[in-house]
């Protein structure tokens, strides 16, 4: 059972190593991203031991509405994704349910210097639109500076389809988004409505897209 | 700072204790339901410290679907109920948000021995309606002889009102489930359908109220 177990460590470190070659645990804690360029962000691999006790962080779970405007660390941002929409298994299922496993939902990432595209498989945040558009990922002042506004955006084969499903699938991530920041230490709110068609037009989204839920993450 | 900890330690322990005056959590953990009578159950206080690192308990979200037959224990049901509709705060706020705090949803869960509502200020199960139904909660075969399925219902004002609100609200408490079972081992599975009329008719409830999500639980 102990070499099971030593083994299973083993292979998660490795994996841990893998996805996040140079920099250590300890030195990325504090270390706040720099968004210098508009490129593809590689994310960290979670730390899967990490946070605090379950029932913890359930019991802290709440809805901050002020925000600090510095960027999120990259660790934070990493787990963020990952918790909200990202794959915990090697037969690539994921952090959260989806009826019939169709995952209708996309995640972005609307950072102070673009929107970004996350990617489970890749584990990274591709570039979709170089430039400020926070105040376009919802209606309160607070979205305009905050350093993470995640949007969740329903692809379906048409407007309405995936639509029921996938307001269900935004409670999955959203719920995972919260602990996550209670256990943290960090500030989340779900917000259901943001300046939708503009959103999308400036995504280059068509009409199979729906915008379903947002959260916006900050210190 | 130390004593303020200090006394909200205080507060938490006699919470908790005013709670469940007799039993202690040692005595508590293993201790299988008995569900002799169909009588209001008073829920245990949830371990506010208990369960796996958080990141652990993400990292292990799964869906089973096989269970054995045998009762949870009454603190699993008493934790369970408490993650997913429970009250975390002395402000009456809870362990999963809601789009304008309307919190549609009702939670009921049925047990071998008949439906119970959930009533989250008084952390207790209130009986419903008295009998075996869980054939009704679900279409599947495991659904007849897991202990638990929970039944997440939307109140409105008519069948539509409140709907797509209540959608996404059972995602922030399937979720929280969907945790607590990966961090003590329990097997879980959402389930979008359920013999709908059949359930609601039995249970007494109008066309004010939709069926809008079920999960079994058990081990």
């Amino acid at each position: 059972m102990k070499q099971i177990f030593l083994a299973l460590s083993i292979m998660v470190a490795a994996f841990a190593s893998a996805q996040s070659p140079i920099k250590t645990k300890a030195s990325l804690s504090d270390e706040t991203l720099v968004l210098a360029t508009f490129d593809t962000i590689k994310l960290l691999a979670p730390d899967l031991k990490g946070g605090k006790p379950l029932m913890q962080a359930i019991s802290n779970r709440k809805s901050d509405r002020e925000f600090a405007s510095r960027n999120l660390s990259l660790k934070h941002l990493s787990e963020i994704l990952w918790v909200a929409n990202g794959i915990n298994r090697a037969n690539g299922k994921r952090t959260v349910p989806s009826a019939m496993g169709q995952y209708p939902l996309q995640t972005y990432a609307v950072l102070s210097n673009g929107i970004y595209f996350y990617n489970p498989q890749k584990h990274q945040l591709e570039p979709v639109v170089k430039g400020d558009f926070r105040n376009l990922a919802g209606k309160q002042t607070y979205v305009d500076t905050a350093p993470l506004n995640l949007l969740y955006i329903a692809k379906g084969k048409n407007a309405n389809d995936n639509f029921n499903m996938a307001m269900m699938d935004s409670g999955y991530c959203g719920q995972n988004v919260y602990l996550y920041c209670a256990s943290e230490g960090l500030k989340c709110v779900s917000r259901a409505g943001a300046k939708e068609a503009e959103l999308l037009k400036a995504m280059n989204l068509d009409s199979n897209y729906n915008f379903i839920l947002a959260q916006t993450v900050g210190y």
